[in-house]
C-alpha cells in the first residue's frame, strides 16, 4: 500500500473547498494543506488559517497526494487536462462539482496518469466564499462518490479518501454519475428553479411592493438569492434531467390550475405533506 | 367616546387567536380575555394562561367589547350571522382570516348591529394550535385592516383596536379587501402552492428516496407541511386571483423550459435575486 496522504491541494478555496480543508484539520489530518485560488482568496484563506501554503496549479499538481477540485464545474472540466501531465501517478484527484456526468466524461478522456474519483458533498449555505467555510459543513450530510466501477472505491487512495469523508462526519454514498445527475435534477436543481421562478415572477410586480407578505415569501425566495455564476454551470451540464423535472413539476401545477376544489387539492396537500415529512426523516 | 375596551372575546384560540391574547396582555391590556373554542383547546388555553375564562358563543358575544374571530375562514363566515342578534351595539367585531373579500361580503350582509372591521395579521409559524402561540408573533409584521370606507377606521372602537395592534408591535396597513386578496394570491397563496406542488411532484418518486439531497430540499418543502384544513378555506375563498398567480408562475417556468441556456437564464436569476433581496429589505 502507498504511504498515507501527506499533502492535500485544494483547487478553489471557496465555501466547499475551504470547509473541506477545515474539516480535514479538525478530523486530525496532520499533513500539508495547499491552496490554489485567486490571490484575494488565498490572502483571506491564509488569514483565516484555512490553508497552510499557496501554490500555482503546476506546483500543487506536482506535489499533492490528494487533489480536491472545488472550483465551478466548467473550471473543473477545463482543469482536468491541465493536470494530467503534472500529477504524481499515485495521487488521487477528486472533485466536488454539483453535476457529475460531464466531469466524469472529461476525466476519463483527459486524466490518465492517476486515478480520478468524482464526488459531490450535499452540503451548502446561502453564503459563499472562504469566509463562510466551516469545519462542520459536511457533518451528517450525504457525500456522493461516483466511481466508474466498484473497484475504483477499493484502491488504497480511494479507501483513504472515503475514510476522511467519514471522519469529517459525512455519509458516503456510491452512485453512477448519470443516476446522480438524474436524482439531483429533482432533489436539488428543481427546488432551485422553483424558487428562482417564483421570485422572477414576482419581480417588478406591484404585489410584493405593497408590503403585504409574511415569512412564507421570505422563506420561499431564500434559494433565489443563489448566483447564476454557480447555477449557469449546473444548468449547462445537466440539461436533459432538469428539463424532465421541470416538465413533471409544470404538470402538477397545471393539475392545480385545472381546478383548486377540495376534491382535487386535498390529496395533493396530503401527498405534499407526506413527502415533506419523509425528507425530514419523520413518517 | 365610548369607554375603553374592557373585555375581549377570542373565537378560535389557536396560534393566531392565542398569540393575540398573549400579545394584548404583554402590551398592558388589563381587561378580561374570554376564550370561545373547543373544550380541549379551552383546557390547554387555560393551562397556558392564554385566556382568563371560557364562554359559549352567545355568552361571549353578549358581553365582549371586542370580538376577535380567529377561526378557519369558512367558520368565520358561518359565525357572522349567529353573532348579529347577540352583540352589543358598541362592540367591534374583527377577524384574522387570510382572505378578506368573502368575509367582508358576509359581514356586510349579516352583521348589522355593530361595526365589523376585517383584519389579516401577516404572521404565522409552522406549528399550529394554542401551544404554539406567543406574545411576539406579530412584532414587526404587517397587520392589514380592510375597512369598507376610510371613515370605518376613525370610529372610537376602530381607533382603539388599531392602537392595540401597534402596541403589540405590528404595523397597520389599510387595504381594500379585494386588493388585499389579489396581493396575497401572489405573495402568500402562490408560495404555498409552489411548495405544495414541488413536494407533491416528488412524492412517490425514486429520487428523494435515494437520500441524495441537501438542505435546499428540506427548506423548499417546509411550507408543504401546511395542512389542507387551513388551505382549503383559502383556496375556496380566493380562486380567481390564485388562478391568475398560478398562470403567471407557469408562464415563467415554461420560459425556463423553452431553453435553460445562459442568455435566457442569467436575466431570470438576476430578477429573482433582486426580488429576493427586496423582500429582505436589502437592495
Amino acid at each position: 500500500m502507498d504511504s498515507p496522504v501527506q499533502s492535500v491541494a485544494i483547487f478553489g478555496v471557496g465555501l466547499i473547498g475551504g470547509s473541506f480543508a477545515l474539516a480535514l484539520r479538525k478530523a486530525g489530518f496532520s499533513g500539508q494543506i495547499i491552496g490554489v485560488s485567486s490571490p484575494e482568496t488565498i490572502h483571506r484563506a491564509r488569514e483565516l488559517n484555512v490553508i497552510d501554503v499557496s501554490a500555482t496549479l503546476a506546483e500543487a499538481a506536482e506535489s499533492a497526494d490528494l487533489i480536491y477540485l472545488s472550483q465551478p464545474i466548467l473550471r473543473i472540466i477545463e482543469c482536468l487536462p491541465e493536470l494530467d501531465p503534472l500529477v504524481r501517478p499515485e495521487a488521487l484527484v477528486t472533485d466536488a462539482g454539483s453535476t457529475k456526468s460531464a466531469i466524469m466524461e472529461r476525466a476519463a478522456a483527459t486524466l490518465k496518469r492517476c486515478q480520478f474519483l468524482g464526488g459531490h458533498p450535499m452540503a451548502g449555505r446561502e453564503r459563499r466564499g472562504v469566509e463562510a467555510a466551516e469545519a462542520d459543513l459536511f457533518r451528517g450530510r450525504p457525500y456522493v462518490l461516483t466511481p466508474r466501477t466498484p473497484a475504483e472505491l477499493e484502491t488504497p487512495r480511494a479507501r483513504e479518501f472515503a475514510d476522511w469523508i467519514r471522519k469529517i462526519g459525512a455519509v458516503t454514498l456510491a452512485f453512477d454519475a448519470q443516476e446522480h445527475d438524474r436524482v439531483v435534477a429533482y432533489t436539488s436543481h428543481l427546488p432551485q428553479l422553483v424558487a428562482t421562478a417564483l421570485a422572477a415572477t414576482l419581480d417588478g410586480r406591484p404585489e410584493p411592493q405593497s408590503g403585504i407578505f409574511g415569512p412564507a415569501l421570505t422563506d420561499s425566495t431564500r434559494l433565489a438569492l443563489s448566483s447564476f455564476d454557480i447555477w449557469g454551470d449546473i444548468l449547462a451540464t445537466n440539461p436533459g434531467p432538469i428539463l424532465d423535472a421541470l416538465r413533471d413539476y409544470i404538470a402538477t401545477l397545471e393539475d392545480f390550475r385545472a381546478g383548486i376544489d377540495p376534491d382535487r387539492m386535498r390529496p395533493q396537500f396530503e401527498r405534499a405533506q407526506r413527502l415533506a415529512n419523509s425528507v425530514r426523516g419523520s413518517s
